[in-house]
């Protein structure tokens, strides 16, 4: 099972047909990450009798003749900032030490409410900011699985889970989703609800996926997306739209992509530019490169002010209260923001709208924004680098949907990605062309770990 | 015809009924505003050409059997800083003297399509804010009108129109209409589109509306209210909803109030000490007296951090490009708004959404919250202030919509209006429960100058 069928929508299969019960596949999971979490840590701690309670309840339903569900059986990971009623919810911070929330966030519980079994929360980066975590890289533990959400994006790619739930501020998914050789999915801002996500930036905050296919991604994404009457931001966005029916079929017309020069094109490594270069080469006929306008080259400054102003004011009570048991980094942040004047704040939300303007209408033309994921593999551990985000920063800042298709696998044989940046609101589109250009163009290397 | 029944739904009637035409009641009109303008400036110009072309199409429409428009033939004014295709829009600044927009606001193009005549625009103070107008008050020229919407309030006190509309930060429409003697409602904030509105203040600015009758309003809300797909905060706000059919029947049962005594209740004049005294007296059967929760107090400074700090930021580019065409007092809150961090800009919005929660409680037993709507009557100009909002202000904090019923005049014949305060979107139970308290406590005093 744990190989490169090790996919949701086979699993939800192979339970519904009865090749196995979800006991049997739970006691084989968890015998895995025992032996395999050691390793790695992926998982803050494996709570097998939370776990084999949902995979019981779940086998009596079946034996009841109840709902299944579109998700039965299958076992999910969530990033430790998102709030369960059964597992702790540490935020990876000292603070939160053994926190016990009462309620799951909307998107646990509408995948609970669709059979899936919450197998544990995975390690995360202090807040989801920059400081490591103690998780390894599944491909080479002498690396970084890239963060904030390492462990989800590393339980993953080990085979522990076909699919974990995490969140992104800037460029997290996509780029832990790079290092570790797995799908990452960050749908469009507030597409799916934030409810009981730790709010740490209200700009930036957003909920995506780490996943072995982008069907998975698909067949989730109509579990989990829609306004859920709580998070504003998720007003509007209507539920059950049919990814999975979408992203399944052809595009109408081969996808047009737009290969986005970026200023920090000139950073990427030269392994990944010789990559990139053949992949361009192969994708003449689709491809178009251009300049970016001029106001994006500040994409990273207007992203820091209104990230650390909001850090600032989202963590001011651990600052006021608990302030040493905050990192060096952390705490020169929550500084910085809380020197910032609203008037600078407010002005960069303003540059945030006229750039995400600006890209907006390059969807007119073309299907998605094309550029490599990260500049590099995966970080040796040494450099005490998480992640370099150069190359997300501003997609995350317009709050796009965005995607990482592991497509290849360096000489070294670590795995790196492409990013896939999509029009707003047009997520299903996004899953589709990312399907597209992985059938025409990938010798995507599925994770057989 | 400029008397008591001069209201919107009377001009209508007589209209389509053809006891007049569209040009013969405009014509009377123009006539009267040339006289009665030149007392109390409550229009910035009477362009009587843009006026009559109106007229004269919207009689030929009735001859071509056209569609005549809910609001066929009646005039309306509007304030100076909402956007018209015709007439300019000065914003009360000298920077932005015969400024010509080529369109109208959505509020102005929603009531020109139901066949309103846009009848001109109206002073208002320099960019809504506090600097005084030459508009006097129609009931005593060495009293001030209120502000920001002086000529608002004054052109409907003044019967030169039967309804203007007008915006409101802090209080404006308010106590404007307090001291003018007329109807003024502030919707809950976004009910109104507010597309064409000039930018000033994103969490606080508002359209509302001055009437001489509460029926009037409901029934230009049918017409104006409601998503308009620009404005993102109308979005999810239905259009067409039936304000005036609900007000137009009686309360289920009837309606319960909450006096709130607040802290500037101290600051009421005698007269008006005596008016409340006697008014509760009668009510007492409907009246609950409570004391505020004790974050209320705080209301003034936190609705202040939040202004200034997007009155600088909307106003940077006059503050950077004219600052010698803009008054001392504006000049000192853009400058204050500058300095304030965005940490405390943020936590002044976080406390914003706890008042307001607090607040929306008091409605799961109340009907409304009831005040004076100023402490006073008008001021004398002598004094040069243009409006005491403190009443007011915590109320506007909220964005809950607001009533001012002209209920009293006071010993020196000035008008004096009760404050009514509602539940957010529950705008027609607002206006139902002010008629009933007007036709079984008011002894209001239509104004029939």
């Amino acid at each position: 099972m744990i190989d490169s069928e090790f996919t949701v929508i086979n699993l939800v299969n192979s339970v519904i047909d009865g090749k196995t019960s979800v006991k049997s596949l739970t006691d084989c999971l968890i015998a895995r990450v025992g032996v395999v979490n050691q390793g790695i840590h992926a998982f803050t701690e494996v709570r097998k009798e939370y776990i084999l309670d949902q995979a019981k309840s779940l086998d009596q339903n079946k034996q009841d003749g109840c709902y299944l569900g579109k998700l039965y059986g299958v076992p999910i990971a969530v990033s430790d900032n998102i709030s369960t009623s059964d597992f702790f919810t540490e935020q990876g911070s000292k603070i939160y030490k053994g926190q016990q929330l009462s309620k799951d966030a909307t998107v646990v519980l509408r995948l609970r409410n669709e059979g899936a079994v919450i197998f544990g929360k995975t390690n995360l980066t202090e807040f989801s900011d920059s400081e490591p975590t103690i998780t390894l890289n599944p491909h080479n533990q002498n690396r970084s699985p890239g963060g904030s959400a390492s462990g989800a994006a590393a339980s993953v790619a080990a085979g522990l889970v076909p699919l974990s739930v995490a969140s992104q501020n800037d460029g997290s998914i996509i780029t832990s989703a790079s290092y570790c050789g797995v799908y990452g999915f960050k749908p469009t801002n507030g597409l799916v609800p934030r409810t009981g996500l730790m709010t740490k930036s209200t700009t930036f905050d957003s909920i995506g996926f780490f996943s072995r296919s982008i069907e998975d991604i698909g067949y989730v994404m109509e579990v989990v997306s829609g306004d859920d009457g709580l998070d504003s931001d998720s007003s509007g966005f209507a539920c059950g739209k049919k990814f999975f029916q979408i992203l399944s079929h052809d595009p109408p017309f081969d996808p047009k992509f737009l290969y986005a020069k970026t200023p920090s094109i000139t950073k990427l490594d030269k392994s990944i530019q010789k990559t990139m270069k053949t992949l361009c080469k192969k994708m003449s006929a689709h491809l178009t490169e251009i300049d970016l306008p001029k106001l994006v080259l500040t994409s990273e400054n207007i992203f820091k002010i209104i990230y650390d102003v909001e850090l600032s004011s989202n963590l001011s009570n651990e600052y006021e209260n608990h302030k040493s048991l905050l990192s060096p980094g952390i705490k020169r942040k929550i500084r910085n923001g809380k020197k910032i004047t609203g008037y600078d704040y407010l002005k960069a939300l303003g540059n945030r709208e006229k750039i995400s303007l600006a890209f907006n209408d390059f969807f007119e033309h073309f299907d998605a924004i094309i550029t490599p994921s990260t500049p590099s593999v995966a970080p040796l551990l040494n450099q005490k680098i998480t992640t370099d985000r150069c190359l997300s920063t501003m997609w995350s800042l317009s709050g796009f949907p965005m995607i990482n298709l592991p497509m290849f696998n360096l000489d070294n044989s670590m795995p790196f990605g492409i990013q896939l940046v999509g029009r707003p609101n047009d997520d299903a589109r996004l899953l589709r062309t990312a399907r597209w250009l992985v059938n025409n163009f990938g010798q995507t290397q599925r994770n057989t770990l």
